[in-house]
């Protein structure tokens, strides 16, 4: 199913969702935009003021809910669909949802919706709309739909992890004591850019230096770099919807030899879990590969959050690689492995790549070096 | 009100809605990461995988759920919050809730949450802790907190409105017939950037011409420019979380004369507009006032959309300025007027401008030409 056109890519796809809707359960599953819904159905959709849901009922054409506005990105999809488009007076709204739910004869049924995706607003229209309906967690069977990349998806994913490469190389040949963090994250955003991301990154570039590198989800500051710092650089890219998340520590200048021990640790670690992720192993045990490394050079108590999560249409989706995830990991799933030090009030550490799991073991998609390198 | 300092901002922004929430019979309001918790608290969080709630109880501090990897956001707060922090372990989460809700004294009450912002993933959470709450959308308290700007978010407003309008003239400076609408929008948004805006744009830009201007909403493509076509571009940019979002349209060479025409009808419509808008005046009204200019012009039936939307710390807010919305403008209250009129497989003309209700009227804070421009 790699080389499928699209048409037949999105009817796979839905095939596959509609026995596991029926594995798990559930009659229907109900969607609002988002990754999901772009993934059964190649659509875009915003989540904005004006809801719009997709109910997919195993084997009968999908029902959609949505503005008239945007009712002309639905002329050219290679499937039918029911469209029950609204106008602009939201007094209209509850009407309309009850016309679709009625068409997919969906009252007082099961229906599986993304936790992190549904909102109250599209859940009280639909709830509204067939009032015995009960709404559940389906997040577990969408998993098992998205987590296992087709060969498509992987090479999205290898073009994302090669913009995101080019641009910091193009960045770093401007970067020097004295430039501060934002100054440095606006010409990353440009280059990204630049060599070609599309517009919707995965997140803003983090760019942090000194002790603000100590929090690894810092925003960047108007503090400059001076000699000494940790500069720690996480950015992406984004191709037709998919992702790549990278995270690079440099040294500005000399740097103490603790930071300059804690970098090669953080190294040690990370490479310790690209070697150990394999089809067969579960996502708890890459991070304790990564994790007991850190143990052991006793930094455990600074490497503070998981050890990756997986990448793909969602900067954050599954599988999570953190302590206790039994989930087994199989080929085709794409993560992160980034495991860090921080040390509070000083400096930070973080080395991140994208991994596909592989036939016999994994593959980095990322291969900028990961040793630390000296600025100024 | 308008040159607190911070603290004091937050302070009397969290005192007005302790009022409507007793106003409205509710007893707390729950809110998850998103423009109305970072208007209350100063805090950023963004949407992930990773819950975060905050409840508030009036005359109480309120109450944070959050992941222990960002509890240190709260270091800096210049009030009281009690915070319950968790791992990241997801099954450690609901007994985390559980005592969050405990502290407030919330088990069996009315809690508003925002509709368009609040998930499945958080309510559930807040539900199994306390079985007997009810949620209900508190849109409309929220509303009235936040429509009306103080002098301070209108200054954020105009600088982005700057940085919109110096991004465009750059960019304009480089258009010409046969660059593509992709390869435009991708400039707009590095001038965007190199011109001050935060990292958090409001969208992505619209560039659309020739056929794919009819569609409002459209993604910028590989398509290019021809001489013939009408230039749609549809932009904006922020400034410590405020927005702005602009639209003009241009000439790609000599155009047909019903283009030229209809791009004058639009910017009579946008006058027109702009011009009724006052305090004491109705929203409706003021599409009405647009609207009607196109509908006397014999293309009432291609204005396929509303004449405009609030503006602020979100694209899309209260007041919208759609027909039949009673809503009364008041000074301080910040919105779009953009008409347009959308020919389909033709072409479509926009003209946007961001505006604030004074005392006597209203003012627009953008003034980038408005009359139809040549392009090579």
């Amino acid at each position: 199913m790699n080389n499928l056109p699209a048409a037949e890519r999105l009817l796979t796809r839905q095939a596959r969702l509609a026995v596991l809707i029926n594995q798990e359960g559930l009659e229907a599953l109900a969607l609002n935009p988002g990754p999901t819904l772009t993934y059964l159905t190649g659509l875009n959709f915003h989540l904005s003021e004006r809801p719009v849901v997709l109910l997919f009922v195993p084997h009968t054409p999908p029902v959609l809910v949505l503005p008239e506005l945007e009712a002309g990105k639905i002329d050219t999809l290679p499937f039918p669909v029911q469209a029950f488009p609204y106008n602009e007076d939201p007094d209209s709204w509850p009407g309309v949802f009850r016309q679709a739910v009625l068409a997919t004869g969906l009252k007082d049924r099961k229906v599986g919706v993304e936790s992190g995706r549904m909102r109250f607003l599209e859940l009280s229209l639909l709830q509204a709309a067939g009032e015995e309906t009960l709404f559940e967690a389906a997040d577990t069977i969408l998993a098992r739909l998205r987590m296992q990349k087709d060969a498509y998806e992987i090479e999205q994913m290898r073009a994302a992890v090669q913009i995101a490469q080019k641009a910091l190389q193009a960045t770093l040949s401007v970067v020097k004591p004295g430039m501060s963090e934002r100054e440095i994250a606006a010409e990353l955003t440009m280059q990204i850019y630049r060599n070609g991301s599309d517009a919707e990154l995965p997140f803003s570039p983090i760019v942090s230096a000194g002790p603000n590198g100590a929090n690894p989800h810092a925003t960047p500051t108007n503090r400059l770099l001076v000699p000494g710092d940790l500069l720690v650089i996480d950015w992406g890219a984004s191709t037709n919807g998919y992702f790549s998340d990278l995270t690079r520590t440099f040294a500005i200048g000399d740097v103490d030899p603790e930071l300059t021990h804690i970098v090669e640790i953080v190294g040690e670690a990370n490479a310790a879990a690209r070697e150990f992720a394999a089809p067969g192993v579960s996502a708890g045990s890459v991070d304790q590969a990564a994790r007991q490394v850190i143990e052991k050079a006793g930094y455990g108590e600074f490497f503070i959050h998981r050890t990756g999560h997986g990448l793909g249409m969602e900067t954050h989706e599954p599988p999570y690689i953190r302590s206790g995830n039994a989930l087994v990991l199989e080929p085709g799933m794409t993560f992160t492995i980034e495991p860090g030090i921080y040390l509070p009030g000083n400096n930070g550490v973080r080395i991140e790549d994208d991994m596909v799991i592989t036939d016999q073991g994994a593959e980095s998609l990322s291969d900028l070096p990961r040793q630390l390198q000296q600025i100024g």
